[in-house]
């Protein structure tokens, strides 16, 4: 019960996947999105799971808007260039299980396209005020150490926190078993879990930008930042406010009410 | 394990599905089970889940009811009439991946019906005490909003509150992905999720009849919300109640006793 | 995953399900239990799920046993008598869902049999010290109830309660739908859910020895009781051990670390 | 979508399944780890599931580890050993139907090399200060008891503790299920859940080695209790994390804001 939508079957050569999908600062949702943006990517398919919260969003003129990841291609335009799919979207997956299955059908879904490596962005919430600007990273084997080890990445992640949750990490991870091989870009922020890091996603883009050697103009990015975020934080915002719906409800029936339950 | 029961299969012409199940102010479910009473709408399936409370409600002579979603069909009687498919019930789902799944059951079985056009009806509960008399809406896409605009419904909802949750939106969400278009209606209530309102439902039915032209005598509507009332509030209340069950009886375990916990 | 291990495919007539499961004041369990060896049935069939809870229980001389749900037959040996399964066994469903998944497959199961005909015995904790002696009954639809009103049932449970948590009523609703007709008996206990309550059970019993023309001698009620005690405590402790043992270790954790969760 | 990489297939005969875990003390797993590196045993196949946590881990180099069990497997190389398959791995099951699910995905796999024996080690948690230091032992029937009586196990776990949570159980009660004979040895520890227990684990060791009648260099078991000590305490502390999170991330939520939910 996770569905793709296929809107166009693009024929890519080696394609790169791309992934930033919402989490800690937002920092891979946003450093993602403006390259999608800026590059003119096209979409060319969108996907939806039981594994999402179970509501819509509302957009400008109260449109009806399913949750949902979406898939982009850029085709290489130069000399030095790579395909590219690039994966954001608007949540991750609700439930643990909902992790897995949802990973493991959108990598079925790229390998059909050919993709063998994949970049994930995610963020770290060092919850120190002042931010350590560096990028951090971690990988799926030594080769990929060493083949982006001159993009100024700090191999750091394990000693710094030992652990990633939800798909940056676990992407790479299945995708490894299927003889991917990847890294996850790790964006290093302050703050708490909804708050937006608009500094960290542009240390991520530059780094971005270097490895897949295009040029980007980040003019705009603060623009699109403010844009996204008012979306981001509503999903956010509702989807904590759904859990913890139901636990209260649950908490204020059951004082005072007389019990005759049956079994 | 979402079992739909076919005890007639009716042929119709391009019905409109019609949704109104359990939720704020049970606006949804009183406006269209009203519909269903007054235009003698026959029942024609039945549909249980397992992503329903497991537990059966008593009627009034002791007679054992599953939790159920019921599809009456109505046939057009005069010109500028059109067929519908009616989808009302006891209950949503207790699950978020539970609403994914009854609804993908639901949209397979109401196409093959051949429905294109969907309308939900919900509640919004504005926590304020006089409660707004607009009917809000939100829609598919454009065409939908065009199509509806006559009827003054506003379609403010976005600004008002930016997601619906539960079936009245999913339904509409994931139908547009399999290219049927559709309207969300939002009564405004006051009020607290578990109280009827039944003056909110007068007024989508005032717009709802308008809609699908056809004459409905309001007159039996207030004796009609006390009947429903009483079983709404039974299942509402017993769903509290098992939740806060489960809860209450681990944390009265959880203290005094030695632990001696294997793995 | 739901098994069900055959041990013996017996030939039966129109046999009755008799199902006794574990619930308030354990009446079911001990009713149905005790006809069981007072009655020398066989035992031809055990279903154990992953709906259940993941542990073995530990017997006698520490002999591992996985929580499981029995099937046992007797064969009618004079005029007047008719042949049963009885399903008992050590626990219910863990989740909602899997209630249902459960009780699909045992119907699926007892259906090979020609069953059509479902007595289920369950409990209503009252909540007062003084306990209601009467044997409060509720049916799929009216024919039940004429059936089986001159063996003293109250069929007022539709007053009393308004519905049945679990297999006691499941069974029946979803059994309705494949055509089976029933009857669920409900004996009025005082007390907690965990206390198992003999004189309810012994109520039932005489009710259930009239409903299906058997001799059945009651001396032996106490004692099977309070060998039956011992076990369905340690299930029950154990379940609500369980559940708050994981509510506890993610509390004790949830306080004083330092926060660097990543996404 | 549970996943067996299977790197080898080794032809072995009539070998037995050793299975540690983590658990209490985490004691099977010290000492089954303990026994795979003493052996060199040679590693053949990974198991990863969508029941284990949603998380991966980093090891030394920033390497990226999917949450995996590992099967290992010894040839018998003298007159009186036998051929041997190790499961051990970083986790158990986070839900509870996904233990019965992983379980039966690995007695499935085993069940092709021709696994008719399993021996389990798990730890029991006696919450008092000085530790028992007897063995304690369960099995699957009397015959078990027999074979392995006279390795100095007692036999009284049913009456110490009545049941045991999780995979050292529940193999054995759905191998038994399957034809398959085991033993669960429990190793007794003073502490809490988190902490391992070398000289558990050590006692453990002693009793398994007389029982597979293979010599085993105990002197380094320290160091590699320390060095697993580490890694062990990561992934526990993130899965009571990633609980607690959850927890505390809806509980922010639920005071203070206006709740405008539809439905």
């Amino acid at each position: 019960m996770t569905n793709i939508k296929i809107l166009e079957k693009p024929k890519l050569k080696n394609p790169l996947l791309l992934v930033g999908l919402p989490g800690v600062g937002n920092i891979g949702r946003v450093a993602v999105g403006y390259l999608i943006s800026e590059l003119k990517s096209k979409k060319f398919a969108s996907l939806y799971s039981e594994w999402f919260f179970p509501f819509v969003m509302l957009h400008d003129k109260s449109t009806i808007k399913l949750l949902k990841n979406d898939f982009h291609y850029y085709k290489a335009r130069k000399a030095g260039e790579r395909d590219i799919i690039f994966l954001t979207g608007d949540c991750q997956s609700l439930s643990p299980n909902g992790h897995y299955e949802v990973i493991e059908q959108i990598l079925d879904f790229v390998e059909k396209f050919g993709v063998k490596d994949i970049i994930t962005v995610g963020g770290l919430a060092t919850g120190e005020l002042e931010s350590n600007e560096k990028v951090l990273g971690c990988v799926t084997d030594d080769s990929v150490m060493k083949a982006y080890a001159k993009h100024g990445i700090e191999f750091t992640a394990g000693e710094k926190v030992g652990y990633i949750v939800g798909a940056a990490g676990l992407m790479l991870g299945i995708g490894y078993e299927r003889g991917m091989k990847g890294l996850c870009m790790l964006g290093q922020t302050s703050g708490f879990p909804i708050v937006t890091d608009p500094k960290a996603a542009e240390r991520i883009l530059d780094t971005l930008v270097k490895i897949i050697k295009l040029k980007v103009d980040k003019s705009k990015l603060e623009k699109k930042v403010d844009e996204m975020e008012e979306f981001i934080k509503k999903v956010e915002g509702l989807q904590m406010k759904a859990v913890s719906e139901l636990a209260k409800s649950a908490k204020s029936q059951a004082s005072g009410e007389e019990l005759r339950y049956i079994g």
